[in-house]
Parts: structure tokens; C-alpha cells; sequence
């Protein structure tokens, strides 16, 4: 059979054919009501609502996801990174369906099994003494309590916080965020200071070196808590390795000087681990690629894959002090939801019993970094790949030496949206930010799809390149 | 046989021996080691750490609830006012089951099949031309999300809220908080003002009549919003009937007159119906007692009685069309979370089929209503009963002319502790405020449970009246 005889009509039946065997009709024509619906009464995150085109999700499992056509895609998003153990993992699916039978939910104030077992999880995952979890809904409102407790401890108001950070969609979080979505939601009032982060790639400060950027980056933080009075700072929140902003990993030596920073001035420091943690970057928690422990951690997504809506804050034992004989004055009502820590045990469980956390760590040590670095090599458009585990950002740019963005800060470009595109159609669905695609699979994917998802890469890479001017 | 050669040798042994049949020693056993890590492990909502003694739930089913040593309490309480439908409803618990089998979760950005089903089942019972949602994870973010809708709407920024409410946890819907849970977080820059309810009970305007109450707070209300200049003023934010500040259910006139002056000076109103909707009030929101149709509705809660963790915001068309064009600048990983997004279709699909809105209505009207009322003319220590369907307070007082509270504003006292422990000796998981008892049962507990319940109440008020004072 020669290959014409075996070619279809058109390339769009051929892709039809090859995708949909797994995705019956009466799913896509229930797909495609659930779009209709979705575009009637659904305001989505983020978006211009009208222009706004979604893609249907008809299916997930593990790696891979299924669009509203049937065309299978492998999931590089790990949706909004949360998704650590892949979709739908049998032991977590489990675990919901079997708490769910037993107690959906039950107010805050009562102890709760499932509660009580995934605090005592985290606690003995988090970093040094922090050995209380104070449970959310997410990652914002982590951030919204992690800040309340900071003030009331110290007794101080300002909080630093970094440019070329996200802290979450609230409105004290949005105004910590140092990315443009702050920037519609500025109340100017939140107490909050910007600094310049330790970003090596396009220094702040000029430096040629990392060893220059952490020596450089410290000096700035110190000066500016000096300038506002060390005395009336109550905490400094730091992406552990900021997510969304740029997956751009501190330089050695910088998380331990901002360490050293907040304990000489009283201020109580605050990882943000929503993104980070939970093994993304190959350890439990990104803090943990140094000898630094903050006291606070804010934890969502990867803790139970965002199975269940959940988030929460790791107090250290000082922090809880504080708390012990004065009430904490704040709450909500879903606070350690039984249905939402069952999950978190069973995801706790399954990425220890798989080896989860290792793998990542592997994955980003023997797959995505050496073939990152081999793409850089070979496509003249990429300016610097950069991370860890199973996160890792690809950084476009027109020109090598200028460093000039294929999108520029805050927005998109005709150009990244075919790199975008291509990747699509290349069956991989991405996660991308300006003139970044970042590489966050699920920390399970199995090696030969994170493989055929970079080779996407590469094709779409070369698409990337067309856009490179001398 | 006579009752002495029946009795056991304590009156301990008496309540164990009752109330564990349901209850195995095993249970009891696994409860115990629940506690000790959630005294180990749990940071809690609003408490003082340290001397907080929680109960352990072992089970939860309907309207009963079991204690760490086995005994049954009918939940009187609804968590936190949540459980609309009772604890694990058979149809919630397969629908999230189901759920959980086929697609725990997907981010926001991509079209689901439950989060389309939910949004248009929750438009469709939201008042008017309430016609988009917008799903968050709880009632705190719904409220920040709609402040945020209404400020970009407006392009105004003060909010006006009432004293006497609440708002949830987060740092901007504490400050609009109009109880105590506000005043160790008044970050006194929120751009909220604080107006005077109208609360017929104990008038701050020195009504005597509903009516007079009526006119007076509109007056008070339309006076500080000129003084504050409309002009700046984007919303106006109020609970339909304000719930744990003491479900004081507006006078006649008061919201048709609320929507008035906000519809006259450009003010977004959003009905908070966070814990007033989805049939608490015998309606399927608060606002439909009156002819008055909002710009936004939050909701969370009894939208699937907190099975899993699920708020959002009802959108008018006038809103929406502002983000129609232009992005709506916020957003969340769990926004219309497939499982709380099943939960919810399940949950409202049980009320319909089993009338479980219209059973709260007659609860109210034939049960709870002349119940109350009858406890009320019988024990000096009732102020005042008020509520509608399964959403009642029993206000309690040292002296009816006076009318002074058993616990002051903003506290407790020893003489309501009493009361309270009176009502969990006779049985009751009870939901108390400062000086009020509040009767806020599931909408589908079974008249026999529900009167055995206000029977406990009957036998408590015999407490509180020792404390009135002649």
C-alpha cells in the first residue's frame, strides 16, 4: 500500500480519523452542548468574555486530555500546574469516592479524620518546625491568611513582595502579585512593596554573573526594607521559584541571604509554594533546594492535584505561639474540608508509594533538561531554557544578544501565537506566558509521551525561529 | 421493673450505653487518634489555639451527628449554616462519586461539561437577568470577585456595607464585615463604609415600628451615601437577610427601598445570599421574599450544601456586557470546578425532586415559626424570635423591657455558655451567636427530629430564664 493510497480526503479528516477512536459521537455531541452552555451563563478567569473561544475538555487520563473534536493532546500544562500526579489517578480517585460515601464535609470547628491526617502530612513534609497547617480553599486565600498572621505576629503592616511574582486573584493577593494582573487591580492601599527580584536571565541590576545577581539582588532587598523601615514590615513573600512569572530559579546563594535578611529584621518570611511545591521541582518543596526555612509555606494545587479545591498555610512553631492563647481572627467555612484532605492524603500517599517527587527530579535531570538544552543549542529563537523537575520555562526571543522578547512583558504577539498554535496542532497542549512556553507536565507522564510532546517542541520551535531577526 | 434497677451505676455510663449503639468501639478508638493529631497538627479557624477543645464528628448523617464518644446530637447548626440538604444526601454522594470517575478537575479556561450545567441551572434560578456565573471556591471569593466586578463597572471605589454583617474571611471581604471578626483586621483603608442596618429589634434609629424603621434606615442609608459623594460609591453590598449577625429579616419596604436609592445613584447592589440562598429562607434566594431584582448575587454554601467547596457570583447582563470587551482581571485555578461543579448539579436537581425549598417554607411557616413563638410568649429569657423557612434566631435577654442581651455584642457569657451546653446535654448540635440561639436546621429534616430538637430548646430556655433579671 503506498502511502497516497492510504492518505484521506483532507488533512482535517485524516486527524479526525487517527484522534477520535478513543472519543465516541454522543460525547462530542454532549461536548458540544456543554459548549454552547458554557458560552450562555459561564464568565471564565481572566478573559474578554465575548472574543473569549475555549477549548472543550471531553476526557482526561494520566498525560493525556481529549478536545471537544476528539484529538488527543498530551498535557504539558499540567492544567494550571496543578496536576502533579497526572489525571484521574486511581488511588486519589479512589480515595474521594470512598470519603465522599463517608463524610462529604463538616464545619471547622470539629475534629475530622481526614483532616486531622493530611495536617499531620504536610506538617511532616514541611520544612524545619513548621508544624501546624492552617487549611483554604486554595492558593489565594493561603496568601490572604499567611499575610494576616505575619502582621498580627509582628505587629507591623507592610508587607515586601517581588515584581515578576504571582500570589493569587484575591484582593490582597492580587495587589502582592507582581505580574501585570496586578496592575487592573492596584489599590495602591494594600501596604505592599514591590522589589526587583534575583532573575538572572535580564537583570535588574546590570549583572553580568549569578554570583554578581544574588550579591546585587540582596543589596537592593536590604536597601529598600531599610528605606521603609525595617520596623514596619511585617513579612516578605517570595516565590520559591516564581510559577507563572518565569520559572526563573534563584541563583545560589540568594534564598539564604533573603533568609538571613528577614531574620535580622524581625520579618517573617513567607515561601509561596502553591506552584512550586508538592514536588514540581523535583523536591517536596521547592524551598528545600537550600538550606533556608522560612516560617510560613503556602501550599495549593500540587497537594492533592487539585482533585479537590484546596490550599493552606504551614505555620511555624513561633507563628503558632502567637495563636495559642489570643484567637486568630480569621476563618472560612470549608477550612480542612474532609473531602479535600482525603484527597490530599491519598495523592500524599500514591506520590510516595510511586516515587513521584523522584521522578521528577530524574525527569528533570536525565529527560526535559538535556533535551532543553540540546533545543537551545539547535533553534537560534530560544534565548535560555531554565528549572528544575517537571518545571522548566523556554524563554523566545527575536535576537540572542538583545535578548529582545518574541512577546513582550505583559502581553502576546501574532508571533508566539503560532508558536502556540503549531504546538497545538503538533498535539500537545501547552502552557505559555508572553514570550515563554513553559515545559510542566504532570511528574508522572511516562518518559516516550514527554518525549513525543518535545519533539512537538521542536517542530514548533522551528516555527519560533522564522521570527529571529539578525 | 422498677426505674432505680434500671439505671446504670453513673449517669456517664447512662448517656454511653444510650447513644452507642451506632457507633463502634473501633470508631470511637480511630476518633480519639484524630484528636490527637488534630491538637497536634490542625490550625483552626477564630480560636485561641491553645485552650480550643473541638469536638470529634464520627459520623454525620441527614440531620444527626455523632460525637467522639458516640453520641447523637441532631445538628440544629448545619455546619456553618451549609448543609441545606442534610449530611450525605445518597444523589450528592453518587453525583460527586460519578463525578470523581470521570473528571476530577480541569482548569477554568477550558469548557467542562458540569461547570457548563451548573452555571446555567444556577442562572436559571438566580433572579432577573442574573444570567452569567462566575464560580469561586467559597463565599469570601465570590464576595471580593463581585466588589471587583462592581468597582471596574462603575469605575468607582468606596463600597458601602452594613454594620451587623458578614462577609467572609479574606483581607477586603473582612473589612466589609460588619461584625466583630472585622475589628482585628480593619486594615482601615478597604474603601468601605459602614452604614447603620435596619433592625427593627433593636433600632438604631429609635423606630418603634417596622414601618418607622423602615423609613429611617432608608434615610440614614440615602444621607451617608450623599455625604460620601455617589459619584465615588460603586456598591452596595448586603445580605438579603443577614445570617450570623442575627437573621434580622429586613421590615417590609426596607430592600424594595435599598434597590431604589442604588438604581438612582449608579451603585452596583449585590444580594450576598451566601448563607441565605439555595432555600435556607424558604425561597430559592432571600431577595425573591421582595421584588427586587440585584446586579450581582453571591452564593455559596447550600449551592451544594459544601459537599465540595463551591461559592460564586450571579451576573447581570449590564455587568457582563462590561466584560464583554474588556478583561475581566481576576481569576482562580478552581473556578467552576468540575466536582463541586457536579455536586452542585446534583444537589440542586434533589431539591427540585423532592421539594426540599417549598419543605423549608412550610418548616417555617407551620413548625418553626408558632413553635418559637410559643416558646417565646412561654420563657421571659426569648426577646425575640424571627426568621422564615429553616433560617430562625431566638434572641435572648436578661430583661425583656430592656431588652438587654444575655452575652454582649461581640462576646460571650457564662450565662449563655450555659444555655448552650443545656442544648448539647439534651441532644442538640446547636448554632449560637453572642446572645442568640439560632434554629437554622437542614430544609429536609424530618418534622419528628426538628420538633425533638425544639424541645431540647424548650428544656434550655428554662436555663436562660433563671438568668432573667426582675
Amino acid at each position: 500500500m503506498s502511502i497516497d493510497a492510504a492518505m484521506p480526503e483532507t488533512a482535517e479528516a485524516a486527524a479526525l480519523e487517527i484522534t477520535t477512536s478513543e472519543i465516541t459521537a454522543a460525547e462530542i455531541e454532549a461536548g458540544r452542548r456543554a459548549h454552547e452552555l458554557d458560552r450562555a451563563h459561564v464568565f471564565h478567569s481572566w478573559q474578554a468574555q465575548g472574543p473569549f473561544a475555549p477549548m472543550t475538555v471531553l476526557k482526561a487520563e494520566g498525560s493525556l486530555v481529549w478536545d471537544g473534536e476528539g484529538n488527543r493532546l498530551i498535557d504539558l500544562s499540567s492544567q494550571l500546574v496543578n496536576t502533579n500526579i497526572g489525571h484521574q489517578h486511581p488511588k486519589v480517585v479512589a480515595a474521594i469516592q470512598e470519603q465522599a460515601g463517608k463524610l462529604c464535609t463538616i464545619a471547622p470547628q470539629h475534629v475530622n479524620d481526614a483532616r486531622s491526617e493530611a495536617a499531620w502530612l504536610v506538617a511532616e513534609l514541611a520544612p524545619g518546625d513548621l508544624n501546624r497547617v492552617f487549611f483554604t480553599n486554595g492558593g489565594a486565600d493561603a496568601v490572604e491568611h499567611a499575610i494576616r498572621m505575619a502582621r498580627l505576629h509582628t505587629g507591623r503592616r507592610k508587607v515586601f513582595s517581588a515584581y515578576r511574582s504571582y500570589h493569587g486573584g484575591t484582593h490582597l493577593a492580587v495587589n502582592l502579585t507582581g505580574d501585570p494582573r496586578r496592575l487592573p487591580n492596584d489599590s495602591g492601599d494594600s501596604g505592599v512593596v514591590h522589589f526587583l527580584p534575583a532573575y538572572p536571565y535580564r537583570s535588574y541590576f546590570g549583572s553580568t554573573t549569578e554570583a554578581e545577581e544574588t550579591e546585587r539582588a540582596l543589596r537592593h532587598l536590604e536597601d529598600m526594607i531599610l528605606l521603609e523601615g525595617p520596623q514596619n514590615v511585617a513579612a516578605l513573600i517570595l516565590e520559591s521559584i516564581p510559577g507563572t512569572a518565569g520559572i526563573y530559579v534563584p541563583p545560589a546563594g540568594y534564598m539564604e541571604g533573603v533568609r538571613d535578611i528577614t531574620r535580622r529584621h524581625g520579618i517573617v518570611f513567607i515561601a509561596d509554594e502553591v506552584m512550586a511545591g508538592f514536588g514540581r521541582s523535583g523536591k517536596w518543596f521547592a524551598i528545600d533546594h537550600w538550606n533556608v526555612v522560612p516560617d510560613l509555606v503556602t501550599f495549593a494545587k500540587g497537594v492533592n492535584s487539585g482533585y479537590v479545591p484546596l490550599g493552606g498555610v504551614a505555620i511555624s512553631d513561633a507563628i503558632f505561639e502567637t495563636f495559642r492563647e489570643r484567637a486568630y481572627p480569621g476563618g472560612l467555612t470549608y477550612s480542612g474540608h474532609p473531602l479535600a484532605c482525603a484527597a490530599a492524603v491519598a495523592t500524599i500517599g500514591a506520590m510516595r508509594e510511586e516515587g513521584i517527587v523522584e521522578n521528577a527530579a530524574r525527569l528533570g535531570a536525565e529527560v526535559i533538561g538535556p533535551r532543553l538544552r540540546e533545543l537551545a543549542a539547535k533553534h537560534p529563537s530560544v534565548g535560555e531554557v531554565r528549572g528544575a523537575g517537571c518545571f522548566w520555562a523556554v524563554e523566545l526571543v527575536k535576537n540572542r544578544d538583545t535578548r529582545e522578547p518574541l512577546a513582550p512583558y505583559g502581553g502576546s504577539s501574532p508571533e508566539m501565537n503560532q508558536v502556540v498554535a503549531a504546538l497545538k496542532a503538533g498535539g500537545v497542549l501547552p502552557f505559555a506566558n508572553f514570550n515563554r512556553i513553559h515545559v510542566v507536565p504532570a511528574l508522572n507522564i511516562p518518559d516516550e509521551l514527554l518525549l513525543e510532546a518535545l519533539e512537538a517542541l521542536d517542530r514548533a520551535l522551528d516555527v519560533a525561529d522564522g521570527f529571529v531577526e539578525d
